[in-house]
């Protein structure tokens, strides 16, 4: 006799991971808009230069994490409220959920480590080695960094609570 | 009738666990050797600067990824050992290997993005606005971050393979 279908998660559990999915979306779509909005012009000495994020390939590589992180997030989130509606949970979504939450989670949490590891050296170097007429284009440019930085950590924070639970889903339905 | 405790894992896959244990282990060894090691003195118009892993801030985050996920290794490393020679699992280790290795290979992955990502940006930033004298000082001092960030990337790449093998093990010992 085949055994029992896994008892479907409660339904707190369920809002609880659809809540995961929002903020993983909302964090991204913010970092997003900051990251690339993130140009400044600094003057040295009397000349300009433009500075704009994909002079940073770190910053270039936090923006592709987004990105990816922001495509996964909305197919999640396309599932998980079919899933609410429906209350049927196709199977392969437990791989998906499984695989992606982990790979998604790695990308997202290198991307924002990128971007930390880059805006804290970078902008002591500058401040160092390059004669400010001001340093606030300089201070915003890198903390613009930082905040796009910070919000991939929350949303790596969040893929990483949903891949423990799809850890947990799958054993269950194994 | 509890139900049969789960059939062992077979020989080959412990042996594989086993390898990937020791694998992580050796890439971090020997990226904190090249890490540790790495210092070079700059001259720039006569005047020489001693520099140092520890002047870039992504590298001691580095640094301290590759030693917590060393400490992490040698600790997995005796409880396989172990339970190959008695072929228990202490139910504790299921929980141990799930988290141990989900969090250890995030740490290891953000410290190899930061590796990386300061190591292109701050080289190009160094040929940019510094007159060397030689840029052979910086390049190796760039090429040890690089080669201590691919060996980080590598140790990553087999805690992320224990941690899908581990999440199994728990899904099936549930």
């Amino acid at each position: 006799m085949a055994p029992p279908p896994p008892s479907p998660p409660a339904v707190s559990l369920k809002v609880l991971l659809l809540l995961l999915r929002v903020l993983t979306g909302v964090f991204l779509v913010i970092a997003l808009i900051i990251l690339s909005t993130n140009s400044v012009t600094i003057v040295s000495q009397g000349s300009a230069l433009k500075f704009h994020f994909k002079d940073v390939y770190a910053y270039r590589y936090m923006l592709s994490a987004a990105v990816i992180g922001l495509v996964y997030a909305v197919i999640q989130l396309f599932f998980t409220i079919s899933e609410f509606a429906t209350g049927v949970k196709n199977p392969f979504n437990y791989q998906l959920d499984f695989y992606g939450d982990k790979l998604i989670s790695y990308l997202v949490a290198t991307g924002s480590a990128a971007g930390f590891g880059v805006t804290k050296d970078l902008k002591d170097t500058f401040l160092a080695l390059v004669a400010l007429d001001s340093t606030d284009p300089v201070d915003k440019f890198f903390s613009k960094g930082y905040a796009s930085a910070s919000l991939l950590l929350f949303a790596f924070i969040c893929l990483a609570v949903l891949s423990v639970f799809s850890s947990f889903a799958m054993a269950k339905r194994n």
